[in-house]
C-alpha cells in the first residue's frame, strides 16, 4: 500500500576518506523513497529549487516514486556540505544553506491522503504534527529527528512524539530525548512520550526496536537486527534514512502488522542501510536490485541465526 | 573436557554509580573460571597471597572449579580498585598494586597438562606464550590481551598470537592491534597475525566473530551475537572474561568444533556476560543456574531470529 514521505529532497557535496562530491542528490526524502521503493509505491512531499532539474527528476523515476508532491520555489534547493572522518558515526558540517526549504510549509495533496503509511523524516516537529493532522488516516506512522530538535524545540517534538507509531532515532538520539545514558532505560521513558515502538539505530552494530507492551497486538520483547561488518564504508549519508525506508517500505508492502512482519522490517532496514553506504550518495541504491536485497537478507539471517 | 584457565584471580574494590564495594573477589581468571564451570571442569593456574583464604576458596569449590593449580606466596594478591561512570565501558584506575601477582611465572601442574582446551587471560604475552609451550597438546586455544600490551609489548604479543586458535578482545582493541579504525578490515589484518577466528566484543551490542578462510573447517562468513538491552549494569567488571567462559566452556563441552556449536558458543558467552554485570563482582556467577542459563539463551534467540 501506498507510503508518503515528508522530508527534505537537497543537494550535498562530501567528503569522505575515499573521496569526495561535487553538489549530488541527497535529502532524506530521497533516500527515504529510493529506499523503500523496492518494497511499495512511494509518494514524496518536498520543496526544492530551481536547481532540480530533469536530471534529478529521472532518479525519482527510474525507480517509479512519485514526486508530483515535490513543490518547485524560486531559489536553490536545501544545500549540505560535510566532511567524515574514519568514524563514520561523526560528520563534520562545512556548509548549510536552507534555500526554499526555509520557508517549507508542506500541504498533503488531496490524491496523497489515501496513503495508509506515512513517515515524517527529520524537519521541524511543528511541520511534521501538521503534516500528522493533514493524514488523520494513516493507519502507521514513523518519525525521526535530531539533537537539534530535541535540545531546543522539545516541547514541539513531544507534541509531535504523541501522534507518531514508531519513532527511528540512533543511540544517541535516544538518551538525549531520555535524559538517561542506558539505552533500555531509555527507551522505556521514550515509549511513554508517545511511540508504541522505538527503533533505536546503533550504526555498524545494527538496530534494536523496543515496543510499549501489548503495542500493535505484538509489543513484548524487544528485537535486534544486525548489520554487515563491511570494510569500506565510502559514505555514510543517508543510512539512517535508507533504514527508514527499508523498514516503513516492508511494513508497507504486507497485508498485516505481525511481530514476523515487524522483524523482517528490521531486517530489511539493516540491509537498505548498509547499500546506501557502498557508494557515495544515492548512487548504490539507484543500481540495486531487488535480488540483490534478498540476497543480502540472507546474509544477515546467516550472520546471526543459530542452528 | 577439561578447560585450563591462567591468568589473575585478585581482589577489587569497586565504584559505580549504583554502589560500591569493599575488596571483593576478582581477576580475570576467577570470573572465567566461574563462568565456564557451568559447561565443563575447569582447573586454574594462577597466584594469590595471604589475603586469599578459606572464604575465596569456598567461591570456587561451590562451583567445583579445580584450585589445586593456584599458587600460594608471602604478601598480598593483585588489588585493582576503580570506578565507573555512566559509560559503562570506561574503568577510571584508582589503584593498582600487583602484590605476588609482580612476581607471577606460571608453571603448568602435570595434572593438568591434559587439559584439551586452554585459555590464556589477560597476562603478559610472554608468560601466555611460556604456558602456550607447556601445553603443545592443547586442541584448541582461546587468549585475551588488553591495550597495554598492545601498545608497549607489541613483538611478544606478535608472537603469542601465533599460537592462539582464538583471540577475544572489544573493538578498541581490535582497532589498536591492527592500526584500522574499519572493523572489518581490522579483523582480516588479525586474522594474518596468527589466530583462525576472532571473536569481537561490542559490550552491549554483543559480539562477532570472524574466521580465517577454513578454519577449522567452518570458517566463512562472519557471525553475530547479541546482549541483552539491560536497564541496569550494576558493575560491569568482569563481562569480558565471563564471556570467554561462556564460550570456551560450552566449546570445551562439546565432542566436535562446528560451526553450529562455535555460534552457540558465541550465544553462551553473551549470555554469561549478561549475568556478570548484573551483580557486583562474582555475586551473581555464584548464584546462578543452569536453568536461568538455558532460559536466557531462549531469550536472546527470540531476541535475534526471524520466523
Amino acid at each position: 500500500m501506498s507510503l508518503l514521505v515528508v522530508g527534505s529532497v537537497a543537494f550535498d557535496a562530501i567528503k569522505t576518506p575515499y573521496g569526495k562530491t561535487d553538489k549530488i542528490l541527497g535529502g532524506a526524502a530521497t533516500y527515504f523513497s529510493l529506499s523503500a521503493s523496492f518494497f511499495t509505491q512511494v509518494r514524496v512531499v518536498a520543496v526544492v529549487g530551481e536547481d532540480f532539474t530533469e536530471k534529478e527528476e529521472n532518479v525519482f523515476h527510474a525507480r517509479k516514486v512519485d514526486i508530483s508532491g515535490i513543490a518547485r520555489e524560486k531559489g536553490q534547493s536545501f544545500f549540505w556540505s560535510g566532511e567524515y572522518g574514519e568514524n563514520v558515526n561523526e560528520a563534520k558540517s562545512l556548509d548549510t544553506q536552507l534555500g526554499v526549504f526555509a520557508n517549507f510549509n508542506p500541504q498533503i495533496p488531496d490524491k496523497y491522503k489515501d496513503s495508509h503509511f506515512l513517515f515524517l523524516a527529520n524537519i521541524d516537529p511543528v511541520l511534521q504534527l501538521n503534516v500528522r493532522r493533514q493524514m488523520s488516516h494513516a493507519k502507521f506512522v514513523g518519525g525521526d529527528t535530531m539533537n537539534y530538535w530535541i535540545n531546543g524545540h522539545r516541547e514541539n517534538l513531544l507534541e509531535t512524539l504523541k501522534n507518531v507509531h514508531a519513532l527511528l532515532i540512533n543511540d544517541t538520539e535516544a538518551k538525549m530525548l531520555s535524559g538517561d545514558p542506558s539505552l533500555a532505560r531509555a527507551a522505556q521513558k521514550i515509549l511513554k512520550m508517545g511511540p508504541k515502538a522505538l527503533v533505536v539505530k546503533h550504526g555498524e552494530y545494527g538496530a534494536t526496536v523496543f515496543f510499549e507492551e501489548g503495542a500493535f497486538g505484538i509489543g513484548r520483547h524487544p528485537f535486534r537486527a544486525p548489520t554487515l561488518p563491511i570494510e569500506t564504508v565510502t559514505d555514510p549519508t543517508g543510512a539512517g534514512d535508507s533504514f527508514a525506508g527499508g523498514f516503513m517500505g516492508y511494513i508497507a508492502s504486507q497485508e498485516k502488522l505481525t511481530r514476523d512482519i515487524f522483524k523482517r522490517a528490521m531486517f530489511y532496514g539493516g540491509v537498505m542501510g548498509s547499500f546506501a553506504v557502498e557508494a557515495f550518495g544515492t548512487e548504490r541504491l539507484q543500481k540495486l536490485t531487488r535480488e540483490e536485497i534478498d540476497e543480502r537478507y540472507k546474509v544477515f539471517r546467516e550472520l546471526t541465526h543459530l542452528d
